[in-house]
């Protein structure tokens, strides 16, 4: 196991500033877990322009990992606490043999999958409950509310599944997804889902979904706004 | 340097069946350029469906490699002489920092590309033409006829350039990609395609584009029909 991006950032913005900072994240990923829209904010007392210290530290940082924008922000401004929404993607390759260059990202199933089913179960979890049957760990507070969940499919028989909500529990993402995939594929009954988060119980949903199919696509504030993606000028 | 995808092949091709096989390839690509198309193919006497030959092979390749489909094939089918046209793909970053995702497919090139320019140009080459100045060797037949040339932007500052012909000789197409992304940034003019094709000249054309943003796409024949993307049953 290498290190952590966070532990990975720490070492650059030492490297670039001489100055020991831990920068704290919009959303805390398991080991393995990917980030393209991870938010990250930390304080220096060298000056940088927010283009220079971007060069800087991507001059320093492994290629996995790159710094896409930087901006100097409000004080009062805080990555974790004013986060409104998450965005994330879960990535599935369905077909037999699983293409090499998304083998890194994507969750290779190779079984039929009733997306009508998955579809359809996906309507019981959208809106605010108690998510501790998707949780692997005693909640403080499990109550989140779900807002979408889209299902996109790919060329290749890939499969992406779209999450948006205000919060997500441990590994609550994952084990949405891999509940989800047992109904596609017959394990679970389609219908499981209102007596499954009345229950809370965790052992009654399905499998956690493996980390590497998972990607932080997007964190949502009020007042920041982070491109997402960026359009080639035509 | 590891071994290449041939050797890599050949080794996987005898631990399985005990054969020595040279595993004849639709496209010979040089080191460094990807393929999610490439057709191969080889006599064996130990005895396969080719359901079984697949999951053989992949389970003895490493995880880069994967053979997606395979065929029994008539004798008289020959992979390189059959092979009506081929579909190259060539992936740029255009964005100042290169998406993590995209470092190991795609060339980085963080500068303005104008690319009604380039599509311009790309006109010029389109049709039978000598591609001597797009060679790096001499050929004893440098006539081929390129049939498309597409422009695709893609999220995250994306650019795909899809090239579709008959044949392309040594390094034709990396040698295209650089000059039309010359002529997009300026470092040639717009119009210089007729004379380049008419001079024969390699160094008149732009730079050679790196190998790991260039991608086999897929290889047409007229008998023998390859899915190049099969689609998730919903």
């Amino acid at each position: 196991m290498g290190p952590s991006i966070q532990e990975e950032l720490e070492t650059a913005v030492f490297q670039i500033s001489q100055e020991k900072r831990l920068p704290e994240a919009a959303s805390r990923t398991d080991r393995g877990v990917h980030a393209e829209g991870q938010i990250v904010q930390f304080t220096l007392e060298k000056e940088f322009s927010p283009f220079s210290l971007r060069q800087a530290l991507n001059a320093h940082l492994p290629v996995q990992i790159r710094v896409l924008e930087a901006e100097l922000i409000d004080p009062a401004f805080h990555v974790t606490l004013d986060a409104k929404q998450k965005e994330y993607h879960y990535n599935l390759c369905l077909g037999p043999v699983q293409h090499p260059f998304y083998r890194l990202y994507s969750w290779h199933f190779p079984r039929f999958l009733d997306l009508q089913k998955m579809e359809k179960a996906a309507q019981d979890l959208l809106g605010t409950h108690d998510f501790s049957a998707l949780a692997n760990e005693k909640e403080e507070n499990p109550i989140c509310t779900l807002k979408e969940i889209r299902f996109l499919t790919l060329p290749e028989e890939r499969l992406q599944m779209q999450l948006l909500g205000d919060r997500f529990l441990y590994k609550m993402v994952r084990n949405l997804v891999g509940t989800l995939v047992y109904i596609g594929c017959g394990k679970l009954p389609e219908t499981i889902i209102p007596s499954l988060l009345a229950q809370k119980l965790r052992k009654e949903a399905g499998m956690t979904a493996p980390a590497h199919g998972l990607c932080l696509h997007r964190v949502f504030y009020d007042k920041l706004v982070i491109p997402s993606s960026r359009k080639v000028k035509k």
